[in-house]
């Protein structure tokens, strides 16, 4: 697989510009969603689970009842990759698609 | 459902000799687990949350690619219940039966 290439802070900024619920912390894309309950956070932790696994890139992330808290890095590069854009907007894809997702 | 009673320090110092795996750490049950890859980490977690549902009590926990890290407490109660005992242990028998958890 090709090695994926850290953005530089001029890149993130223009896609934290389209990634409307992600933001920077710690130096990676970070992102919280809530739902109606545990089943509904852990149904979604799991499609977010099979997209991670087909792209062989996996989020950092807590769970806690209804909260889920993701943290997007490419801890190869040691930084940003087109890797964690990518798997934030599948992230988004899901959760909007849930429609429980705040 | 019957509300939890809190644990005393003695009785988490009893139960604690009995709970290898587990530590207190910032008031709550804490173990961190290695997995051979995320599809291990997280199959074990699916089978965690299936339990955790059926007892409704929840872990606070963390995954990032084979590592699961968890934390139990009841909320409700402001510290450690039988409850956390019981998915403690209920964790364990999880984590023993895969053969994969460290």
């Amino acid at each position: 697989m090709e090695k994926a290439v850290r953005l530089n802070e001029d890149q993130i900024d223009d896609i934290l510009g389209t990634l409307t619920h992600w933001r920077l912390k710690d130096g990676k894309l970070h992102r919280e969603l809530r739902f109606a309950d545990f089943s509904e956070a852990f149904a979604f932790m799991t499609r977010v689970a099979l997209v991670a696994e087909r792209m062989d890139h996996h989020p950092d992330w807590s769970n806690g009842y209804s909260k889920v808290t993701i943290d997007l890095m490419t801890h190869d590069a040691g930084g940003i990759t087109r890797k964690d854009v990518d798997l934030a907007r599948a992230i988004d894809r899901i959760a909007g698609s849930g429609g429980s997702a705040a």
